[in-house]
């Protein structure tokens, strides 16, 4: 494994914000201890409030990673190498509730040395990050065709606005995405 | 005025970002046909939600913008060149109910094509948006330093989702930032 370097939040979110879009990236959390889960977001957000670094994401609560996070309060945002899609597309495919999916993928994980959040060893950028609020979407406040489009069933997402407490990135990987 | 041609939603997000948590960003809305508004944010979010490039604004329901972004349903993000740092100041210091915040500082407004949002015709860069959905923030799903730290009084944000429809950039004016 090469060395991540830490980097500012800000650095590199084009390329971020591109992998989000296209192959997506991983959501990892823990399910017990040193038992990590990971899911596949392609939907996300970056950016600062309350004066702080945030990385957003939303999970449904029909997933299994809504619970893990609801009782942990931290997760990290994984950005992959495109050698790696595969393994990223795993990951958006089975549920982590009665599979290893990181396992299945050869994906190992080391803890966050600021919140012991699970860290993907074989990403080129990480961000670890502690849940500081969580707000619901609400239906009667969204347009229709967004509405209709994405919640058929009313599984609304669950929105965690995460504090980047640290970022890091293999600069020598920055290619591989 | 230079030429502003049309970028990708992810383009330039790291100088966006940076400028937004330093010298802020223009949030601008219309409070009348013809008469436009500002306010100064320093805080919000860019990502992609619902397949979608969104612009995450938050509003305090106690400021001007709130009732003109509620009303409208559009608006514009507007980055400026650092050689008008004191006019997204004054932006930030004073209420446009009373007064004429963008003619004070010398900055003039144009309809975007999209949405016809009021665009400033003097930013580097900007993003036009339509809301999508808008939630609240929820003080008992706070940790207790944010919600204390920011929000003494309970003038709790309302999160504005804008799709992002269209982002120009002046690229001669990027060093500008």
């Amino acid at each position: 494994m090469a060395e991540k370097v830490i980097m500012t939040s800000t650095d590199h979110v084009t390329e971020v914000l591109d992998v989000l879009s296209s192959r997506g990236l991983l959501l990892a959390t823990w399910k017990q201890p040193d038992k990590p889960n990971a899911m596949t977001i392609g939907w996300g957000m970056i950016g600062c409030v309350w004066g702080k670094p945030i990385w957003q994401v939303l999970v449904r609560p029909s997933r299994y990673t809504y619970e893990l996070i609801e009782r942990e309060g931290r997760f990290s945002v994984n950005v992959m190498p495109k050698s790696l899609a595969g393994a990223v597309e795993l990951c958006g495919t089975v549920s982590g509730r009665d599979r290893d999916k990181l396992d299945e993928a050869n994906l190992t994980v080391s803890s966050g040395e600021i919140l012991g959040a699970p860290i993907i060893d074989q990403s080129v950028i990480y961000y670890e990050c502690r849940v500081l609020h969580a707000n619901d979407f609400v239906p009667e406040a969204m347009v229709p065709d967004v509405r209709k489009g994405n919640y058929p069933s009313g599984d609304y997402h669950r929105v965690y606005w995460g504090e980047i407490k640290q970022c890091r990135v293999d600069r020598d990987a920055l290619d591989s995405l």
